[in-house]
């Protein structure tokens, strides 16, 4: 495999020979994200914008020396989590400029565990699984699942605003942060442990989003619980997706709070084998470390079938109460199966000749019924036009919906598109269509992502999202910030 | 009375002729806030710091059109919705420079309501009882209250991340926000409506708490809900304030989320007539627009109960529920009458030489026993020795604590200082409590603000509190949107 020469070179001695590295497999492996067009691409050995390095620091102030180091060079330096950025965010597309691949996995460690406070403080660089294992031995969870949970770290969710398990109240990491610290090429950045304030804005939601552009993250501080000993669930079927979206627009306004309420189309619950492809399906459910969700369950399920909803049977319960089965295999277990298998799947898909990717967004519910026709109709016709299929009937693109997060001001639809793609042409075919979808999130009034980020994927229709002043502001305090414009140049915004 | 001459012109004629007036009562009720400080030197009609004019637009083509002329006249602007600052925050104590307060009360209307996604666009102007006014109308309420809520105003809210109603969740204006639109000196920054997003840092949150230094709010759509039609209430008494505050750090982490849940010391409880001084008192509520909440009370009362809580006749249930009676004489109401009269009741404080004012903050359960132990000392020390009475014992002072809002890792603590002020220093007197106050809350790992702001007076704490380089990037932005600095010159930031 061909691989462009490092256009840097580590020093051979010094703090930094133990923490950069030319190492042929970091470099390739940190040179993609994990996009359908990064899967394409390393399926195809395309590894155009690999880093000339890689840093693997052990310490926050291997984090700071690197920073150093790189702006002496005058080199890109480009944070990296677990590498699932689906928006381009790790890939150093930067031409002529060298850039290390700063990689926060040695940096993986649980630092502190307030029982009283249910807190924890925990190192950048640690996996979903590594940090809840870790947590688990306290009695505690961060209950912070996204998609990429497996390989994705808790700096890489706090720069990027993740989203997570909860489809209401702390539906991004945001919600479970209490402070963070970052390395700064102008110092360290780091706040007080605070359950709330009111003192100027929110330093931590500044850098919250902030996508290696302000700083590296090292640690935060992040809001834990006890596991939940009570949990309930049930899926409601629904004769179409809009009567669905009513009833979960009264759940999402009813102050019940579902830990899940998760509303797929028709053709998304078949396609996940959670439905037969004639109703639509709505993931309901709830739970507690301390008291049963039973009776929020009732409730929930009255407001359903008020809007036509016809609910299933009820899973689980709190522990003794006989009466309830555990989950089985029923639609909701069949979901939460295919949802963790998918990342998996892709690789197959393309493997196949499956074009499959995804787009997500927010929108309010007065504009959601004509965003969805619209977002909807848009997808479908450029992916006909782009594979070469017919829009509809038999052998059309696949294009599905779902909610993954229900705020009382509106949802946050997640649309999923499969089509014949065309072998080599997977690439330019996916960015026509993607572009496609973008143009209609963008023109309907919603966000350019609810929680995949910006990277440098999205960059044009965030630019024409966020307010110019804002846009000001950000790039006069990276500047002031990153003099060297070093961090993750790109991204977010251009000097 | 004295009053210094206005060292601006307003123009003669023109657009801004109308909006700019040198009025003397205009200049003096816009020369100070509604702090201890402010009542005690408007009461000795001491206004040393008035406005040169006072801008009234009618509109946000008016808010542009004062802040160009400001820029050219490189006169300050001090945005000034409902003037009940008790920070500092409206006052313009800015020596030789002219200064034009700018008065939102003109933007006072609703704008739109979204029914559907349960959402209002409002003027920064419109107060309190202004806005509530125009939603009922709609059956719809923000219930957004502080205790200025009388006269403070949405814009103001926004601008200094007001704390309201709610004890949990919704806690601050910050979580009830959609979007802002404010004026710039480079022009309109007007975010999207958005339920949730994850693009980018958020716009909103950089706005929320900015305190009139980036630009000036001229409306924003907030969320709002159907007015409650359940609600209970009940009173439980502690022995301790401390075994109370175990209790409240267990519901707080229960996951129950009650609506009202404020921990009254012994000494507050008796001060506000909700207590006989003996017991400490938990103010506990449940409200909802959709479903009874007396199973929720029930289990908080259980938790309460597990804590050595006794807790009162439960008040107010679902219409139609007979068996429970609704709100009346009781210590929930008494504490609750006590709450909204007390500003009032301040300026006869001062009259009768009573020195009365407050502190508050938030601090994590880990740290809250020693956290309230070394603050209440060194305030009632500081009381004593300023106020020359004993620290402890008979006539003593009477510094005593409540929470106003809870979280799963910590309270915020609200401090009531009430002393004999000497004539003609208590403004001295109140400055150097204050001053060990907040060396208390801020040596303590505390926030100088929960949401009381942080003005002028917060200022040294303040800058202490904050990230080094977040005030950076704080003052690269402002300096960005703002170059001649006229915004709230001194507040926040420093050129």
């Amino acid at each position: 495999m061909a691989l462009r020469e490092p256009r840097l070179r580590a020093p051979a001695s010094g703090p930094l020979a133990e923490v950069l590295t030319k190492d042929r497999h970091e470099r390739i492996t940190h040179a993609l994200g994990k996009a359908y067009r990064d899967v394409v691409r390393g399926f195809r050995g395309e590894f155009d914008n690999p880093p000339d390095l890689v840093a693997l620091p052990a310490a926050a102030a291997d984090v700071e020396a690197v920073l150093a180091w790189c702006e002496e060079e005058e080199a890109a330096v480009v944070p990296y989590g677990g590498g699932t950025s689906v928006v381009g965010g790790v890939e150093p597309r930067l031409g002529d400029r060298p850039s290390v691949s700063l990689d926060l996995r040695g940096l993986d460690r649980i630092l502190e565990v307030d029982q009283t406070s249910m807190a924890a403080r925990i190192q950048a660089g640690a996996t979903g699984p590594a940090l809840e294992e870790g947590l688990r031995e306290h009695g505690l969870t961060l209950r912070h699942f996204p998609q990429s949970f497996e390989f994705s770290t808790l700096g890489g969710w706090v720069a990027t605003r993740a989203g997570g398990h909860f489809a209401t109240l702390e539906t991004h990491i945001d919600d479970l942060v209490e402070s963070v610290r970052a390395v700064t090429p102008r110092g360290v950045w780091e706040s007080r442990r605070l359950p709330g304030s009111g003192a100027g804005p929110s330093p931590d939601r500044l850098l919250l989003g902030s996508e290696g552009i302000l700083g590296v993250i090292t640690d935060a501080w992040v809001r834990v619980r006890p596991r939940p000993r009570q949990k309930v669930s049930c899926g409601v079927e629904f004769d179409g997706f809009l009567p669905g979206a009513a009833a979960v627009r009264a759940l999402s306004q009813s102050g019940l709070h579902p830990a899940n309420c998760r509303l797929l189309d028709a053709l998304e619950a078949a396609t996940t084998g959670a439905g037969d492809g004639e109703s639509d399906l709505l993931v309901l459910g709830f739970e507690s470390a301390d008291h049963p969700v039973d009776a929020l369950m009732d409730t929930a399920l009255e407001i359903a079938r008020d809007h036509g909803g016809r609910p299933g049977a009820v899973r689980g319960a709190a522990p003794g109460a006989g009466n309830r089965r555990p989950a089985a295999d029923d639609s909701v277990s069949s979901w939460r199966s295919a949802f963790l298998a998918a990342p998996y799947l892709r690789d197959t898909f393309v493997a196949c000749g499956v074009l499959s990717d995804t787009f997500e967004t927010a929108i309010t519910w007065d504009r959601f019924e004509s965003f969805h026709a619209a977002a909807m109709e848009a997808v479908r016709e450029k992916v006909a036009e782009v594979c070469g299929v017919a829009p509809n009937g038999p052998g059309s693109p696949r294009v599905t919906c779902r909610f993954t997060h229900v705020y009382p001001d509106g949802p946050a639809p997640y649309f999923t598109v499969l089509a014949p793609a065309r072998r080599g042409g997977e690439v330019e075919q996916w960015d026509e269509i993607k572009a496609a979808a973008s143009e209609a999130v963008i023109d309907g009034g919603g966000t350019i992502t609810h929680h995949h980020a910006v990277g440098r994927d999205h960059r044009p229709w965030y630019d024409r999202q966020r307010p110019g002043p804002f846009a000001a502001a950000l790039r006069s305090a990276k500047a002031d910030l990153d003099p060297g414009a070093i961090l993750n140049p790109g991204v977010l915004i251009d000097p």
